[in-house]
């Protein structure tokens, strides 16, 4: 099998066969990563290139890493040292990268659409790393490759997801993704986080996280992203922990065998106690390995691999 | 055929047959970014350093590709985690790295004659990335290269090159290369950046666009860089534009085949207007294309290669 | 031979067989960055991450030189792109670093105790690049290699380190290592420099540079960290240059063949003067070139390499 894409843009357009597609291929790469040899040439002789308009070591290190065991050369540009201090457009910027023959792009921009612009004027394959609060579709298939893995199904499953819905690309991609493969969502956060009709993407919404938790398969905890928000849309982290946070006293209202999951990095004691993040219903680790197998598949996928 | 050279420092003490030898190199390579697998084994073993001092996506990221397609190891060493900060010398810093064994160190700075003093000091061979206002080598052979390629020769064409003369090592790089391989060359710019003296470089200097692109076969649209100009040698962006944009007005004194070339990141709207930027007379992509070819070709030619 | 080992953390728990082991196996490894092809398939396949929450060129470089030549894949992660701009801690970057399972974690950090803390934690081969005022024990194997490359032996010879004895992980595990090795190791440098109870680790102190240098076969001057340094622990830099500068003067005191060593950057004019730095007694850029040897000596042994 083939992906007829050329690029990972969001879970909002992927089909299901195409997630069943990436999600397998992935299965099939993380035994790479776990190799005395860790590397196979499959993409000799490409090159990728790593656009970074937002820091992030976790985003960034996966793909390199996950380019890299691939055999790729892999090109990293940070938007401290890029063109963009010279007021270089992001156009004209990718279209001087396109010009030196890259064959994939991955892309984080603080601009929702920002990869969507890129992705219809390049020829090249691009992928989308996060782009302001609308998608960040790697993030969200590395969380249904992680859950498919703990508990063989997606489908059936409640998961809810807690925190900042409105500012959290994590939390759209999820939304768009895990409803697509049957699961039933619901979301919590405080009400300045939770964006007017949300329930039109087919998630409920509670106000109060033991609600949201309650016979959970799976709880999502998000960031609170302490550093973006000027605005005081919450009151104090301390207020936004005392009612939202999860802790010992509120998971005893999901499942027993209920997973824990966070996209990292994690604001201990803010969004989850110490204990749980490092408790036996966490499984936040095996995403960020999953992360790796989920880049390798898109990179290999993307250059025209088949299953 | 061999290159008798240990660096590359600038196009001014490079003779025609050493110009023509880089020149027909990089037509060689132009083929490895087009193939399936972008690789050729040939600098394997190597270790290219680049080390910018400056600030530059596209000529780091051009040489990084350039290296990694032929093999090489690659060092990116930007001034900002450098210890530089620590006030080290450029020339211990430099000695540094050549007790690591590099094969050739890439090297930006701001500093007209950094690269000489390296190559006089070092073993390894060094190519000038841009000094100062000084020369910027390896861009004006990417746009002889371009030239040459949709031309089919150097000699004889009239070159208009306007902008910020004074300041610009892309300029003084270009008027050595093109006079030397025949062009007929012009300059045109606002009095203030226009150096004295320049017509002894053997260009014809016109203090009006109009003037300047006449009969031209090629049009080079020098950035003007804002980031580097406290002083005010020109009275605003505005005017500048008003006066020296290439646009759909004055274009038309020129040749009807004319090439538009600008060696980038432009600023649309003051040096050129966004549609002959991205129109039909526009080579500025090509550029870039080729800026890979000439530094493959570059690195090939000074660890010893031979055609 | 094998070393039975983990991590390398500091010289200080490394007996005499270890650091024996360390610099036969980096003897051998200095002729591979000698060669036309300076490259070995060693690591092959495995991931070496430099995690670096200070700025370092030499360090860094070094390192990622040596992961190369061994055909390592290595990934650079430096604290101004990392996650800690996030609040992340420490923990929780490594843990996920972990998860993305590389081989080998090379860290500098600011704190004392931040390897040690990693090593404990990940089941990673961790490489202590310098912890605060601790230990910088690849820079001490790099200095004896160096030592026993020029003078055969490291015991009985009369080791003179001057400087910021208090502040400098260069010092202390240099100190570890060469009173391990059978050397004697005299320090000197200003009274607020050199920490009480320092006779403790086997050394003489004395006061004035010309004691401690007296009949010296090697010589060690040490960065002053000027940049570190808000306290005044000294006058000023003239002043110290005055007291405790190595300088045409005073060198008469040491042996007529004494080497003259520092680990970099050097601060021309405040350590040692520019001639000594530059002279026949220096060895300074031979560290250097042995660094990259012994950083490949470890990733060597510490991923299964033997003798």
């Amino acid at each position: 099998m083939k992906l007829n894409r050329k690029d990972i843009l969001g879970i909002q357009e992927l089909s299901v066969q195409e997630i069943d597609l990436i999600l397998e291929t992935a299965d099939s790469f993380i035994e790479v990563s776990t190799r005395e040899i860790k590397k196979v040439p499959t993409l000799r002789g490409k090159t990728v290139i790593n656009l970074f308009y937002e820091a992030s070591t976790r985003t960034r290190t996966s793909f390199e890493i996950a380019a890299k065991r691939l055999s790729a050369d892999t090109i990293n540009i940070s938007a401290s040292t890029s063109s963009v201090v010279k007021g270089e457009t992001l156009i004209d910027t990718a279209k001087n990268l396109e010009a030196m023959n890259p064959d994939v792009i991955v892309i984080r921009h603080s601009a929702a659409g920002a990869p969507h612009m890129l992705a219809g004027i390049l020829r090249q394959s691009i992928i989308n790393a996060g782009d302001g609060a609308h998608e960040h579709p790697t993030q969200a298939l590395l969380d249904m490759m992680t859950i498919r893995a703990k508990r063989g199904r997606i489908a059936g499953l409640k998961v809810a997801i807690v925190g900042d819905i409105a500012h959290s690309r994590v939390a759209r991609s999820n939304i768009h993704g895990l409803t697509k493969m049957g699961a039933q969502v619901c979301v919590s956060g405080p009400a300045t986080m939770i964006p007017r009709g949300i329930e039109k993407m087919g998630v409920v919404v509670h106000m109060r996280i033991e609600e949201a938790i309650r016979d959970a398969d799976i709880i999502m905890m998000l960031r609170i992203q302490t550093e973006r928000e000027k605005q005081n849309i919450f009151p104090s982290l301390r207020e936004y922990a005392q009612y939202f946070s999860l802790n010992r006293k509120n998971i005893g209202f999901a499942r027993k065998d209920v997973l824990i999951m966070h996209p990292g990095p994690i604001n201990r004691g803010v969004e989850i106690s110490p204990d749980l993040a490092d408790g036996p219903h966490s499984i936040i680790l095996e995403q960020v390995t999953n992360g790796v197998a989920v880049r390798m598949a898109l990179l290999y996928l993307l250059t025209g691999g088949t299953t």
